[in-house]
């Protein structure tokens, strides 16, 4: 599927600073770039860098005067997500992860895996695989979490949203991610654009490594894993997000948005996505 | 019921200070002393009082010079809690609680109830009555939450005991009163001499008011609350410690015993819990 | 002194509840009301209460009907608090506080002061006496802890507080109270007007039990300790609220104001404020 | 430096499973294995992987068997860390930081960074260069937390013990890490053995990354920069535990010693620790 990405950001600099975006689209075998588009508005200083482990593509932008900076970047992109079926899975055993996917078995600053053991295996220890058991996390997230708008912030974790019982597309990830981790399921932090999300809005969603692939998990339900556009991997919200400011940044507007451009798309519904799942790495 | 009641505390001082313990058993139409000593070696400055609101007995100590003071409590003491069925619970509207029992509504430092209003009503929102709300937490709590020593120390709230899910007796407590509190079911802290417990120690349940009553509940499962002599009310744990020191107190050994003298004491069932419940105050 | 003060609340109901307002002045030897008036609209059953222990006067208000609820407070109150020097501060030894000051050494909900007993010692270790402590720590409160509107919510904690060096006035005061517990200071929490607040609002200011006295301390210098209005007394936040609900009540407007009448009225200076301390109790 | 380490580990498995562990010393440019021997009692299947990011060595054994596991890991390991001086350090502005270095700039598990902003500025604002920052959060680490054995556990936090101003290694490295990312200093975690450490333990440090380099600091004081065998770097305590296990492993026994061969080998002093600065990496 193709999808037409735009995002917008106006900032105010009230001093000389450095910051980084992480607002492109990844280039990798299954997401090609068609095209894009990135203008900073007034002029500055910009070099663009990838990192090579996670794909994250960061356009590093000093602001050298003090004052109101707008920045538009649009694309077209082409995703091929792998469809994988239950019988595509291979029996992974804990000891055959390669060591880079033990990382995402660590506890994260807003995922506390370490803490939910007890919990996930009450929970989800009756599933016979850890697909069943990631279906198990997200059927019991969608039940038991409600979206509220505005009801979290940059410091609300995993447990927060637990206790609480509420959150927005962060914390349904972060809540993800840490049950997962916690059955000794790896799982990391996706962020993307997502087709026609409601309100329109970065995405966040997460993924896990089962049987040799990861696969995407959005616990919102508000898109669907095949109508997303990547952006960013992570451990969690603290390492993908969207400007890094080495000094006052403030923002003043964001605006985002993700079409695609096949008028026949359609989101998979909840029963597909009981049975196929989505690969987008 | 007539219990004998036994409390050895080792305290050592390294400097002079002056220390408040809880650990008389209270007196009141419910609970009658039929004798008591309390002696303290060596012999130091000492004044007994009540608090007339909470019924709370407190010796304060004034260790003049530092080394081992060595406290021994016997009492005996006869209970005649009231057993009360279903039918005797007046239906109390929240309006008419009275203002001393609106007090325990609030959260407390280790009873987090405002974070628990979403899933509170979540899990116990079908239930019809207070009364069946509170038997649906002691029955969630049972299923849920391990008891397990040493798990826990005295900075563990009622929300770690909800992520972690494992606790001791005043952790069980904890978890009751904020999840009562949540649904506002007013609940406070209740320590205790129990009979027979098992490892010995001093027991912590708690009390909800309903229908006119303070009920009282043992989320643990390890004591019945007909078989525990009352020493202190509180919000939490914060407000009826064994120990209150001003300065540094050391607390080197502790031996705690309650029986009951009447050897046809049994401990009500689970099942006869479901139908008696026990007023103590 | 003679103040003015007016507080308008427009509440919507969803649905029939009960809900309590704790936003009438105080009545006692130190706060006399003038008069006073409460209106209701639409006009609904209504009592009016007292707490005896804390003199915190509630209007229990039951909203059969769901739809606009508009409250209007207004009063003339006369205050004379006490103005207390240094040499009138008896020194009183922690085993003379009576019972009902004792209690406000606990922590509770939001002022976790048994976290913070090696913090006060380091900062505040080196004063002679309680009063001197207290002064530094409003000192110290001063110095680190940035008044920032929207900050926080009503979920932080002192130790929140203390982390992110930043609050409003519930904030400040809950620091101040956690920070004088955890040096054996009984200290609560008081609600009220103030004179000319900017922005107007509710005020939170803490209480100090120093040489057999309350002593009354606005760590935000916002106000000025003789020139408020009493409302409420509680431990913490938790207790003190304007309004509890027992049901969803949502706040559409607050206008809150207090005038002293006297136009010579001004507030105290900060030096003054090392040499003279104010008891409303 | 050439230094002998032993390191025993007695685990009892109750069900078969895996476990990796990380106790073997580095090889890198300035870490030279001389010789190593590693026994698994009694043998299992038994694979050694490394981390080329991190340079972390793992040993995942399969148990499949329950019972009784020993490890016994020697070596002799000689080690050239830099000695780098103020003169040397390169004038880095943040837009220069490598992506790698980058990463160690985001909060995780133990190291609240994002919360810690206000605090550094106003504690260390001050300070002229990264290095000075650096130094100066020792400093304060020094002054302010105490090192008590058994105060703290697998979830204490940074900002736990920036309340609680006590620790052990692991928190006293957590809150160096904290505050230098909290003013956009890199930092990691770092494990090791270490000369002569009392009480005898794995070792944890932290590096900055200043001007080009990794440099290392030990804010506990217990143990010299360049006394220290290097074994594990990860961002926090999360990512490199001596020990991860798949299932239930309980650890019965740790032995662990470090001694330099060269017995003129004598510890930096605090004065000579404020001129020269050593790297490991």
């Amino acid at each position: 599927m193709t999808f037409k990405i735009i995002c917008e950001l106006d900032y105010t600099a009230t001093a000389p600073l450095t910051f980084l975006l992480n607002i492109r689209a990844q280039k990798n075998s299954r997401q090609r770039i068609v095209d894009e588009t990135f203008h900073l508005t007034p002029s500055m200083p910009h070099v663009e860098h990838t990192d090579h482990v996670t794909g994250n593509r960061f356009d590093q932008i000093t602001a050298q005067i003090p004052g109101l900076y707008h920045i538009r970047y649009e694309a077209t992109v082409e995703n091929s997500p792998e469809l994988v079926y239950r019988h595509n899975l291979a029996d992974t055993e804990v000891h055959e992860f390669p060591l880079e996917v033990l990382s995402c078995l660590y506890a994260s600053r807003y995922c506390q895996s370490d803490r939910l053991g007890n919990l996930a295996a009450q929970q989800f220890g009756d599933c016979e695989t850890p697909l069943d058991r990631v279906l198990a996390v997200i059927k019991w997230i969608e039940e038991h979490i409600s979206y509220v708008s505005g009801s979290t912030d940059a410091s609300t974790s995993a447990v927060d949203s637990l206790v609480e019982r509420r959150g927005v597309c962060r914390d349904f990830a972060h809540l993800g991610i840490a049950m997962c981790r916690a059955m000794n399921i790896p799982a990391r932090y996706f962020t993307a654009y997502a087709h026609e999300l409601n309100p329109p809005d970065f995405h966040a969603c997460f993924e896990t490594w089962i049987g040799g692939r990861w696969l995407l998990w959005d616990a919102t339900g508000l898109a669907s894993p095949d109508g997303v556009v990547h952006i960013g991997t992570g451990r969690d919200a603290a390492e993908v997000s969207v400007c890094t400011s080495f000094g006052n940044l403030q923002l003043d507007r964001q605006n985002v948005s993700c079409e695609a451009l096949d008028k026949d798309y359609r989101k998979l519904t909840v029963e597909e996505l009981q049975r196929v799942f989505i690969c987008h790495t």
